[in-house]
């Protein structure tokens, strides 16, 4: 039992060691150039020990938005009662992150991870609150009488979340009042 | 002057040549495995003339998508009077472009594209209609008064065509209705 409990314990520091090695290398390199061997030589590990937990490295970059390694766990609405300001805080937050050079640089190589493997796809949709948070916040909005009754929620955070990788994707830089409208198209306050 | 119509029109097959070989060896394997080097070898000209017009494989794909050779030119809202069936109508054609295996393969393979390169994500935002005929077809929208006059059309249409683009990267397939939810999630023709 003990030699079992050392050896959890060996692996749990591996795996650490692997994830830490990919996000450096994928906020360096990017997707494209990510390899299960530059992460096991950046790790110090065999190329078997990442193997024998990840079959490839799409899963191994899901599990490390999982872990919020990649993302900053901000992007969480928050809630003061206003939905429309707390959504367009909640856009602020993302867009800040967006114009820091390297969270650029992570987010465009999440969205092109995403478009080769599924599981980074729908993590990249939660991260950003498209599954839970955002939907909880605006059904917030609903109670408050701030937002329709019938407003179809769960579309209504997939296109806001849309618009930020459309925005990433384009590179559109944000002008004043980008967010409010953002918010605006989408659940309509100001009607 | 007849060698130098000759000359333009040497260049003009070549350039067709290089952009059709751009999307057979894009269409089977991806943004990722494509290479100035295959693609001169798949067109039967050498590296350097590629080289001479296109710096990269990034523009490259951008004008293969500008002459509507990646995606089919009909993404183009109707106009019959009724917004919200003209949007969910649109929203139809290109989730029947992503049914197709070889579709969703192309749009997904444009998404990596997209990230890597600015070109390549304007043209992906404009392709669907984002810069132009969707915003009009808004407009049209606005003045047959299905859409409140203050809605912010620009940002309405980045939020539809990232809804899309959630759509293809998490791989979340269409329930009947989606269309017309999305379409509300943004006009709200039902309030």
């Amino acid at each position: 039992m003990t030699t079992g409990r050392r050896g959890a314990r060996r692996s749990e520091t591996a795996r650490v060691a692997i994830l830490a090695a990919t996000v450096r290398l994928f906020a360096t390199r990017g997707y494209d150039h990510l390899s299960i061997e530059g992460i096991a030589a950046e790790a110090g590990v065999a190329k078997q020990t990442i193997y024998r937990w990840w079959p490839s490295k799409g899963p191994l970059i899901a599990e490390c938005m999982l872990e919020g390694m990649l993302l900053p766990g901000r992007f969480v609405p928050r809630d003061t009662g206003d939905v429309r300001a707390d959504l367009a805080a909640w856009l602020d937050a993302i867009f800040g992150f967006l114009i820091d050079p390297t969270g650029e640089s992570i987010f465009r190589s999440l969205i092109s991870a995403a478009a080769e493997n599924v599981e980074v796809g729908v993590r990249l949709r939660d991260s950003l609150g498209a599954a839970s948070s955002l939907v909880e916040r605006l059904g917030r909005g609903v109670e408050a009488g701030q937002i329709p009754p019938d407003a179809p929620l769960q579309e209504v955070s997939e296109a806001l979340v849309g618009a930020v990788i459309v925005r990433a994707l384009s590179r559109t830089p944000l002008a004043p009042g980008d967010p409010e409208r953002l918010v605006d198209a989408v659940i309509g306050v100001h009607r």
